[in-house]
């Protein structure tokens, strides 16, 4: 059924090892954006495959807080990324702030207790989140570099909320919308060999 | 394009209220397996899915130790999971341990330095590996109640690795073969209201 040694390759360049579904290959990170709007109902379609990640006891500790580009707090959502990311996501169709809840609502009886998990399955409802977009012929781009506090200054976030990412959402442009220390970075990365992170049986000696 | 109120039914009852890709679906956490092996070939698709994870710079935190069923290694797995798990999780096809790096290594010229996002990561090439199950007709069911300390000693994991779950992974079969108190937990679950986890332009004000 399935070839011994397959490889698929993807719009991307890139090359499996084993022939994944292509939307793992096709979804990749650019910074060069068309700058056009998306329909409202894209951004919920993404947002509802983040919906339905799996979380620990389904307890679904991630929220999105998202602006549209023809919004009016678009510019305050750009205003929230670091001035490096800002730099080429003004050219995104939206943002969105991803928050992940680092404590489990108690029932009354018990108090709200630490998440140990919160992180974790917010990283999954963000994959979730990107291969939809990459689905629909969208790209997705995770930052780090975003400006916590004056987020959660600016949308309100409670303090039991952390604030892992931002994404930018659009269609993947031509290079040359970018300034050019980041045209030569607008290509899909590539991984670590599947044998340097996978492992059969047991973690590898250190050495071996 | 889209209508403009789509609901998507899937394979497993739930319904969408937006048009997501039907594996985000049809992707669920079953406890019933049917105790036949996996094709090497399919383990090895589904790693490589989740090896094509997004990650803060790339740095692909995420390691994965794995045994099949017909492994030597099986009994040794399933040992590591707690009593509960394990009372499930035996008729899987393969179980994989999966760990997070807590250091970024440093370059020679700067030690290794604390992980920000390895957890975050970790989730996302947690839900890839979900998909690709669910895409070669497999489901993933993670477990967070696992024996960390015996999983470290037993497969050799260094300290700067997280152990945040371990996947079972196996074609779901009939609940019949769950001890009775399980079966009626053997259904796909369902999800907050996106507008309870979505907002746009601010997090709602306490109270609104």
């Amino acid at each position: 059924m399935i070839p011994s040694s397959p490889a698929a390759t993807a719009a991307t360049g890139r090359v499996a090892g084993h022939p994944v579904d292509p939307l793992f290959l096709n979804r990749w990170s650019p910074r060069a954006f068309d700058g056009a709007p998306m329909p409202r109902a894209h951004l919920l379609t993404i947002l509802e495959a983040a919906r339905w990640a799996p979380s620990a006891f389904n307890i679904q500790p991630w929220r999105f807080v998202h602006a549209h580009r023809d919004d009016p707090a678009w510019d305050t959502f750009v205003g929230l990324l670091d001035p490096f990311n800002g730099g080429w996501a003004h050219r995104a169709a939206a943002l969105v702030v991803v928050l992940s809840d680092t404590l489990v609502s108690g029932d009354g009886t018990r108090p709200d207790r630490p998440s140990s998990t919160h992180a974790f399955d917010a990283g999954a409802a963000w994959a979730q989140m990107a291969l939809q977009a990459t689905a629909l012929g969208y790209q997705a781009h995770a930052m780090a570099g975003i400006e916590r506090d004056a987020i959660r200054a600016a949308l309100g976030v409670p303090e039991r909320f952390h604030i892992p990412i931002a994404v930018a959402l659009g269609r993947a442009a031509d290079p040359v919308v970018l300034p050019e220390t980041l045209r030569a970075r607008e290509v899909p990365s590539d991984r670590l060999p599947l044998d340097a992170i996978a492992f059969a049986g047991a973690f590898p000696a250190a050495g071996a």
